[in-house]
C-alpha cells in the first residue's frame, strides 16, 4: 500500500469559499431575503470574477430582474463570468457580455439574439464554449460545468425559501439542484414573498436548496412563444398537414409524439378532430404528447383525442384552460401546471414514436439547421428529440415499423419527420447544396458545424410536394433522389429524373398527395378545426385566455 | 368552426378517483401518517385492480416495507396490478405475481431475481411489459406509463409529509413528479417520522408531492453492492487495467468517464494513483466522474486525481467518506450525499467522454449481453451510457479523436469500450458465435433480442490478449478481425488469421501490450494502490468504513 499523497488537501474549499461569501453579506440580507434594492451590492459580494455562473434565461420564465442587475455591475469589481444559460432570448443577457462582466457563454438557445451573439464573438467580446440541446447543457452541470452561483427565477416563495415556480417550472429543477448540491450559491428572484410555506400553492424547490431569495422589481417577463395564430395557416399547410395524418400517423400507428412550433403541426393539430376524425383514427394516433400547451391542441382535446400532454414549460393565456384540464396535463395538487424541461425531454428522446418539425434549411442527404450566415440560434430541444435514441430498448408498433428487416440484432427506431415547405420565401429555397451552418463552422471555426439534425437520424421528409421514406433507401444515392423527388424546383429538385421518380413512386419509396388517396383541390382552411384564436377561445369556452396582441376580433 | 363534439367529458376523473380512494382512509390514516400495522387496510383502500403502480426497488433504496404489505394483500381484492420498477432486486417483489396481487411488469434490472422472473414468465404468472434502461423507464412515466400510486422509500419525514430520502435519493424524484403531478398517490416508507421540518437534515422530497406517510416496521434493506474486495483483483485484471490507461485513457485523453463495478474497472481506479502517476497523467485524465462512490476510488481521490464525483445512488459504508469529501461528491446543506439516478444518466449519457464496463458475452461483430438463457438479468444503465449520443452537439479532445474524418458534417463519438476477459471460466467463453440473448428472443418471442449494447456503438474492445480500435474500421470484415485478435482460444479468435492479425498491429488497428510500452511481467497486484478493503479504509484514514462481511483482517 502507498500511503495517502497528500494528506494535507482541503476537502472543503468550495464549502468554505461559499460560506465566506455568504458572511460578506451581513447587514445586507436579512435571513435569506435580500431587499430588492440591495441586490446589486448583493451580487457583488457573493460573485467572484471568472467564477461559471447559471442565469435562468428560460422560455417562459426570465431571471430578468437578476439578469439586469448582474449587468448593472462595475466591471472593474465582477469580471470575465462564464455564463451557462438555456436560452439566451433577452437583449439584457448579452449587456453583459458587451460591458465586460461576462466573458464566456455556454448556451442551448439563443432565437432573438442569435445575430447580436455573432456580432460579439466577431468584436471579441463573448467567447462560445458550445452551443447544447437542453438536457445536454444540463448534463454538463453536473460534470464540468457545475456552477458556483446559479440565478434563477420563480413566481413565489416564502419567508424561508421554499418556492413555487408556477406553471413554468421548465428549467428550474435541474439549474437548482446542480448548484444546490455541490456548494453553490443558489438565488431566486420571485415576483412575491409570503409570509408562511401554507400561503404558497404548493412547493416545487424545497427552501433546503436555496440560499437567498429576492422580490423582482417587476414580475418576470413572459410572452406567449408558442401561440400559433390559425389565420396564418395557409392551404399548404393543410395540404401537408393532410399527407403527415394519412402518410405518416396512420401508416405507421404514431401513438406518442412531439411537434414542432410551425404552422405546419399547427395545422395537423387543427385536423385531427375534421380530417382524422373522417378517416376513423381517433383513439388510435396522437394519444400521448410531450408538448408545450399549443392552444392549436385545444379542438383536440375538446374533441377526446388526446390522453396525455407532458410540457416543457407553459404558453401564456392557456393557464385556467391547463388547470381546468388534469386528467390530460400534468398538474399539481395547487391545480396548476407543472411543466419539467428535462423529464419532458427524456420523454421526447426516450419514450415517443415521433418527433415532427420544421427547420430553415435541409440539404441533398437530409441534413438541416436553422444557422444562416452570421446567426447563431442555437439548438434548443431538436437535436435531442430528433435523434434516434440508441439507448431506447421497449417496442412501440411505430418504432417498430422503421425496422430495416426481421434479423433479430435489428432494431426499430424513433420517427424524425422533417416537415418543410421546398422554398422559405420566393428567393429562398429549403432544399440546398450545403448548408449555410459549414459556412458558419469555417468562419468561425468552430470544431464541428452547428447542425440541428443529421441526415442518419431522418426518416421522413415532407414537403408540399410529397413525403420522402428514407427509412427505407437502399443506398446514400437513393436516399438523395428520394429527397430531390419532394424538393419541388429547389436547386436539389431541379436535379431529379422524372423517370427515377416515377420508379421510387411506384415502389412506395416516395408518396404524392394522390397516391395517398388525398385531393390537392380538398386541402382548404375549412377542414381546420379552427381557423382564428377567437376561435380557440370559445372551442376552450373560454377558459383559453388569448394575449392581446392575439385579440384580433 | 366545429362546435365541441363532447362537451360533457369529465376532465377530472383522476384527481376525482383519488379523492374517492383518500377519502376511503378515513378513521385510517392521521393526515398524512398510516400507522404502521394499518398499512395492509390502507393499500386495500388506495389500490384498484388493474392499477399502474410504481414500486420503489432501487440498488441502494428499497420500498421492502410497502412491497412486502403489498404481498400480503388478498388477490381477491387486489389483483392483476401493473408494476413499473426501476429494480426487482428482492425476492418479495415476486411473490406479488406468484400470488396474483400483480400480473404485468415493467422493469429496468433484476439481478438476482432474473431467473425467478423467466419461471413465472413460463408459468403464465408474470407477463413482460418491457424491459428498459433506467432512465427510458423514468420518461415512460410521463407518457403511456403513468402510475395511479407510486409506492416509495425515505429515510426521514416530518409530520406534514416533507421526506429527506438520505444518500440514496436514487430514481426517487423521477418516480414521485410523474405520480404527484397527474393526480397519482404517492406514498412513503421511512425509517423515521420526525415532528418538524426543522428536524430533518434537509428536504429532498417537498410535503406537497407526497399523500401519505408510514414508518416501516424495520429499516429499508441496504447492501453494498459495488463494493469489490481489491483481494479478488488479479494480475490479470491489473494487466488490462495498465492497457485502458495507457492504450485508451492517455492515448484519447480521456477526462470525463463512467466506470462498470466489475474488477477490471476496480483495477483501473487503483491503478491510477501508481501506474497512473508513473506516466505521469495526474489532471490530465479522469478528472470528471459519473459514479456510484465505489470505495476502489478513494486512493484516486485521495491522491488528488478526481475533480468531482456524480453519483446514481450511494454506497453503504461510504458515508462518512463522502460527507467529508464535499469538494468532489455532490452532498446537501446537511453534509450527506445527494445522489440522483436521472441526472447521473444523463450526465453518463450526454455529458462524459467514455462508458468502459463488462459484459458476460460478446459476439464476433461487437453486440453484448448479459443474458443468459432463462435470466432475464435487464439492462440497468449500460445501454444507456453505453451508446453514441446522436442528440450530442458539445465536443472534447477525446469525442473528437473518435471522427472518422474531417469532414464538416462529420461528428466525434462517445468512446464505448467493452472489456471482458476472453473466458468467463474454463468452460465459457465470453466472445461467442450467437448471443444467447437472441435465443432468448426466439424462445420467448420477444419483439427485439435483450442486447445490452449494439455492435455500432463499441468503439473499443480490451482483452488480456490486446485493444481493437473498433472505431477505425473500415469495414465490418475488418472490424470482425480486429474482434478476432484479441479474442483469444475462444471460437471467434480460433478462427483468425495470424499474418491478418500482424497487420492490423502494424497499422495500429489492434494493440497488444508490448504494442503500448507494457511488459506483461510488470502486471503484478503489486502496482495496485490498494489491495485489500483494509487498505482503503486506511487511505480513507477511517473514514470508510466497511461492511462486515468485507471486514476479513
Amino acid at each position: 500500500m502507498n500511503a495517502p499523497a497528500e494528506p494535507s488537501i482541503n476537502w472543503q474549499s468550495r464549502r468554505q469559499d461559499k460560506q465566506r461569501r455568504m458572511a460578506s453579506l451581513e447587514g445586507i440580507a436579512d435571513g435569506p431575503i435580500i431587499p430588492t434594492d440591495s441586490i446589486q451590492a448583493a451580487l457583488e459580494r457573493l460573485l467572484r470574477s471568472g467564477d461559471k455562473v447559471v442565469l435562468e434565461g428560460n422560455n417562459q420564465k426570465q431571471a430578468d430582474f437578476l439578469s439586469r442587475s448582474l449587468g448593472a455591475l462595475n466591471p472593474d469589481v465582477i469580471n470575465n463570468l462564464h455564463m451557462v444559460m438555456p436560452s439566451v432570448g433577452r437583449p439584457e443577457h448579452l449587456d453583459l457580455f458587451e460591458n465586460g462582466v461576462a466573458r464566456k457563454l455556454d448556451f442551448s438557445f439563443s432565437g432573438p439574439q442569435s445575430l447580436r451573439i455573432g456580432q460579439l464573438m466577431e468584436d471579441g467580446l463573448l467567447e462560445v464554449g458550445a452551443i447544447h440541446t437542453y438536457i445536454e447543457l444540463y448534463a454538463r452541470l453536473f460534470v464540468d460545468l457545475n456552477p458556483r452561483v446559479a440565478l434563477l427565477a420563480g413566481f413565489k416563495a416564502d419567508r424561508e425559501g421554499n418556492i413555487y415556480t408556477g406553471p413554468s417550472t421548465e428549467d428550474t429543477p435541474a439549474l437548482a439542484e446542480a448548484a444546490a448540491f455541490r456548494d453553490g450559491i443558489v438565488v431566486f428572484q420571485v415576483n412575491e414573498i409570503v409570509d408562511d410555506v401554507s400561503d404558497l400553492p404548493r412547493v416545487d424547490i424545497p427552501a433546503s436548496w436555496v440560499d437567498y431569495i429576492v422580490e423582482a422589481d417587476q414580475p418576470f417577463f413572459i410572452e406567449p412563444l408558442f401561440t400559433r395564430d390559425p389565420r396564418l395557416i395557409t392551404d399548404v399547410h393543410v395540404l401537408m398537414g393532410m399527407m403527415a395524418i394519412r402518410g405518416i400517423y396512420e401508416r405507421h400507428q404514431v401513438q406518442s409524439l412531439n411537434h414542432g412550433i410551425g404552422f405546419n403541426t399547427a395545422a395537423i393539430e387543427l385536423l385531427l378532430p375534421t380530417y382524422g376524425e373522417s378517416l376513423g383514427l381517433k383513439g388510435k394516433i396522437c394519444r400521448h404528447w410531450a408538448l408545450n400547451p399549443h392552444p392549436t391542441l385545444i379542438p383536440a382535446i375538446e374533441s377526446g383525442w388526446v390522453e396525455s400532454v407532458h410540457c416543457f414549460g407553459t404558453e401564456l393565456g392557456m393557464e385556467n384552460y391547463v388547470a381546468a384540464r388534469p386528467d390530460v396535463f400534468f398538474t399539481g395538487k395547487d391545480g396548476s401546471l407543472r411543466s419539467n424541461r428535462a423529464f419532458c425531454q427524456l420523454a421526447g428522446q426516450y419514450a415517443v414514436d415521433m418527433f415532427i418539425g420544421s427547420t430553415l434549411q435541409v440539404d441533398g442527404d437530409g441534413n438541416s439547421s436553422t444557422v444562416t450566415r452570421g446567426r447563431l440560434a442555437g439548438f434548443g430541444g431538436a437535436p435531442n428529440m430528433g435523434h434516434d435514441c440508441g439507448g431506447r430498448r421497449h417496442s412501440s408498433p411505430a418504432w417498430l415499423d422503421m425496422k430495416p428487416d426481421d434479423h433479430l440484432l435489428s432494431k426499430g427506431r424513433k420517427l424524425v419527420v422533417q416537415m418543410v415547405e421546398t422554398f422559405q420565401d420566393s428567393a429562398k429555397p429549403t432544399l440546398v447544396e450545403e448548408l449555410d451552418a459549414l459556412a458558419m463552422a469555417r468562419d468561425y471555426q468552430m470544431p464541428l458545424a452547428p447542425v440541428m439534425i443529421y441526415a442518419s437520424d431522418v426518416t421522413h421528409v415532407l414537403t408540399e410536394e410529397g413525403i420522402a421514406y428514407l427509412y427505407k433507401a437502399q443506398s446514400l444515392e437513393q436516399r438523395r433522389a428520394m429527397i430531390a423527388a419532394v424538393a419541388g424546383v429547389t436547386p436539389i429538385g431541379l436535379k431529379r429524373d422524372p423517370a427515377v421518380t416515377a420508379q421510387l413512386r411506384a415502389e412506395g419509396l416516395v408518396a404524392y398527395p394522390e397516391d395517398l388517396g388525398i385531393r390537392r383541390s380538398d386541402a382548404s382552411r375549412d377542414l381546420l378545426a379552427a381557423r382564428s384564436i377567437g376561435e380557440l377561445e370559445r372551442w376552450s369556452g373560454g377558459l383559453y385566455e388569448p394575449p392581446a396582441k392575439f385579440r384580433s376580433w
